[in-house]
């Protein structure tokens, strides 16, 4: 396994975290095909271009990009940033990207990604990457990232690829000046992020269409949020994982650094888009319930969000 | 204790459930008083209507009302009708009414509602009435009962007052065409009536804006309601009333016969309007609490309606 410098490098979905991550790849001379579908023909004109809260802003002028994934064909790593809520597209998608020796990994939030793809590419290597980042698209081909250092990707292995493939992916992204780092325990790293994502994806949208700040600065929220986080830790230890005190301290933390931010869930949610309800909240109930544990506030916020967002 | 058939008889608060249980009583003959504010000219000018489901609409064309409560005066039996939400400017409109004599009974949802009575009238007898009706104003002083038979009215005595007040007023409501009985505990009717408010209250509300139908034909929606109902029993158990399963299953047949019913709070809700939050959810969940009772849901939904309804 080397460290994809030299492989042709697919981005599926190039929307705020395909776009951004890809950018820093192409930018650090990587081969890299972006899969570009709604703002094709902007890029195709302008290229791509990242904005950056504490580091120079780029623009890649010359960014290949393509409206469809024949275009780009065989890839030796293809990394997938669509939503979950549309992945029954993907199989159709990835086809013509993925060949014996692809390496398949994935950056959509929350559970079953990697198992849905191993359904259907149970041959290749898949990965995990969770990205600890904001990252939104403010524009047609244009990619902010707001949090200061850049946030951080954690990669880890499915079943089928080693902990090599993740560390050779973790140093692409490092090559790239994007922090990064292998996590031996790709479960356990899902079950991390959510403790983010369950809380505040969640409460943004079911409080009513508010940003990270609101929940930090209402005493009732906040306390809600740490008692889903609480939830989620339920479902991780019932996995064997067991989440200290202080990595749910540091979420506030970090929150408390990201001030008015819109997860990607409302953002998603208040332009009449499919919500990843099930990748981020109900799977993890599920799994978390089928060893046992209780989730009783992930499982009220879970049916209300059920409720509220428009089905894929 | 007379059972109030002669008394003089003060409604505070001429909406839904004041205007219907009022007309009803004025239509039996007895000496109604309304303290009717906003619909005032209206109502002077044209009296009162009341519509029903299964039996005959009638009209008061003069039905007796009042723009303030110094109009009226010292009264036999004040009944109380207005928002809990309202509870502040309450003390100033009862004053007037409130004698040595006069038995207070308070119509409003929730809990919290007879202390604070018996905070600003220490002496008077004060009861609690359970509404299990679906009334709406459906314009200005027309009042509409849309369930089948008229629904009921509970009533318990809070400390001051005894049984015999209750069993009195709820002859009253008998002797008036509402199918109305004595508890003889008004903690337990109040934990009871929330099976009913928190689910329905509330999930018609954070679910998005629905109509009891709703809650009832979605499978997670009415599994949640059903938790809810749960978190409510383990509340009222804390507290010492045993609660069965076959009077939270009544409450689900209750609601289909409803149809796609839309209750108080929504409509407060929609129309911009304090919600009753603390008095449904936030007073029960403290109380059960206090009592070392787990209502996660209930704490759910009361911090996430906390975050989107407006403040009083």
């Amino acid at each position: 396994v080397d460290d994809f410098t030299a492989a042709k490098i697919a981005i599926v979905g190039t929307g705020a975290i395909g776009g951004f991550y890809g950018a820093m790849l192409a930018r650090a001379g990587r081969d890299v095909h972006f899969l570009c579908r709604g703002d094709y023909a902007h890029a195709r004109e302008h290229g791509l271009a990242v904005t950056r809260v504490d580091a120079a802003d780029f623009t890649l002028p010359e960014a290949r990009v393509y409206p469809d994934s024949r275009d780009i064909g065989e890839s030796g790593l293809v990394i997938i940033a669509t939503k979950a809520t549309a992945n029954a597209e993907l199989p159709a998608i990835l086809t013509p990207l993925v060949g014996p020796a692809t390496t398949l990994l994935t950056l959509q939030n929350g559970m079953g990604n990697v198992e849905f793809l191993e359904r259907h590419f149970p041959d290749n290597p898949i990965l995990g990457g969770l990205c600890f980042v904001c990252v939104n698209r403010t524009a047609p081909g244009v990619f902010e990232n707001s949090i200061p250092g850049g946030g951080t990707v954690v990669i880890g292995a499915h079943r089928h690829a080693g902990e090599a493939d993740a560390g050779a992916a973790a140093r692409l992204f490092s090559g790239a000046e994007v922090k990064a780092k292998a996590s031996a325990s790709l479960d356990e790293a899902l079950w991390r992020k959510l403790c983010w994502n369950v809380p505040f994806n969640g409460l943004c949208i079911a409080a009513g269409g508010v940003s990270t700040a609101v929940v930090m600065e209402s005493g009732t929220l906040r306390a809600l949020a740490r008692q889903l986080m609480e939830d989620v830790r339920a479902g991780a230890a019932a996995h064997g994982h067991a989440i200290e005190d202080g990595f749910l301290q540091k979420q506030f933390e970090a929150t408390d650094g990201m001030g008015p931010y819109r997860p990607s869930s409302l953002i998603d949610y208040e332009a009449g888009r499919p919500v990843e309800v099930e990748a981020i909240f109900g799977e993890p109930l599920r799994r978390g319930q089928a060893q046992g544990a209780l989730m009783p506030r992930l499982e009220t916020l879970y049916y209300l969000l059920k409720a509220i967002c428009p089905a894929p």
